[in-house]
């Protein structure tokens, strides 16, 4: 049995995240749908994360076994022939026995994108959030920087999961301006993994910082109480891009 | 009565296109159907220009009769706060009383925007046309030149229309490379009008000719046929843009 590694990208608008689940179209489910005539078999492919419905990706990275001998250049071609135009492989390769596409990564990067202009441009309306106030970028930088490093993010944790550790270590948090109306400012976040919603509570939370509600000094109390609801609101879906799976 | 003029974006994706029509929306009979309530009757609104089904628009331009004395920014908030994020106001300006969005234009520009890769983004597939083949940019640039100026034009008019006479000028029309998979190669078109699909059966035909099917030289022979059958197909109407109108 071949081991295949695809990176997937997507505009999930329409689809309910990843993940196979009833009542929507997941990716999971549309790419193991296409796999499967590959195979004479139902293929099981494993995804890097789980985006949730409605989150992006521009790499998303999933695993799977295949016996058939196809070429992975040719697989692009006849799963891209047969998926959605929303849901595209942009390449495949031959992945050692042992590589999974969740349990290999060791971190991952996330965009998240925010148009802070009084109007949202129509084209950008399926991937961006629009925050019409201005916002500080300063202050939204130097409260990003008081989340760099290794906490318990519990008080960023989406409610309804069960983890063993809310530990996580952040590498690296910055907002790039975009510069208004047409090209939306992104914060760009590294992790080693990140709990659920946590990169919407953090964005969120810093707009809050750039609303002028809270200072950046108060991202430590944050942090300290381990409360979900010490943090700002969790951002929409629609802003979230998972950018890039780090192996 | 006052004489208003909005500049109008929309992602045509889901529209039947500018025009009021029935079994389905349109930009024309979403901006009435917003202003009535300001003014207690039907408005009646004039748009720069006719785009079709699927059609996008980075500046359309419309003009109508307004008895309300609503201040303009006050305008923009209040119709922007009841359409669909699909179309939007982006500006709103008193005009003069002669001042009519079709009949006082000077000319227009459109864009047609192609993603010439083996794959399409899932983030263009409703804003580009996919044309995977490779394209010889400079064969249509040659090309294009060949179709500037003041020529008839029925040769690139699509069926079904009526005009007294089908003689246009083009002003300019030039190819700029976008780099592949993220961006689109565009097609920017500036006239003093257009006939039916002429901007697409324009692209159509210089896709033709990237692709080596014909010649730059072939343009006069196709202009001088007076025959819509002579020219390439009609590019699909998700990349085309109208991009903005001249005064």
């Amino acid at each position: 049995m071949r081991n295949l590694k695809v990176t997937v990208q997507y505009d999930g608008t329409d689809l309910v995240g990843w993940q196979r689940q009833a009542g929507g179209t997941s990716v999971q489910a549309l790419l193991e749908d296409a796999l499967a005539p590959f195979d004479g078999r139902r293929v099981v492919v494993h995804g890097a994360g789980r985006t949730d419905a409605g989150v992006h990706a521009l790499a998303q990275v999933a695993t799977f076994g295949l016996t058939n001998s196809i070429a992975p250049a040719a697989l692009v071609r006849a799963l891209n022939g047969v998926l959605v135009p929303q849901v595209r492989i942009i390449a495949a390769e031959e992945a050692d026995p042992g590589f999974h596409a969740r349990f290999s990564a060791t971190g991952k990067i996330y965009e998240y994108r925010i148009v802070n202009a009084p109007l949202l441009s129509p084209f950008l309306h399926r991937y961006a959030w629009h925050v019409p106030q201005p916002l500080d970028l300063e202050a939204m930088r130097a409260a990003a920087a008081r989340l760099v490093g290794t906490h318990d993010f519990a008080s960023f944790q989406g409610s309804g999961s069960f983890v063993v550790s809310t530990e996580r270590t952040v590498r690296a948090l910055a907002w790039e301006d975009g510069g208004g109306y047409d090209l939306p400012l992104v914060m760009r976040i590294e992790g080693d993994g990140f709990l659920r919603h946590m990169v919407r509570n953090i964005a969120g939370t810093l707009v809050e910082v750039g609303a002028g509600r809270w200072t950046a000094a108060e991202m430590e109390g944050i942090l300290a109480a381990r409360d979900r609801r010490r943090s700002g609101r969790t951002a929409p879906p629609h802003g979230l891009f998972l950018a890039r799976v780090l192996y």
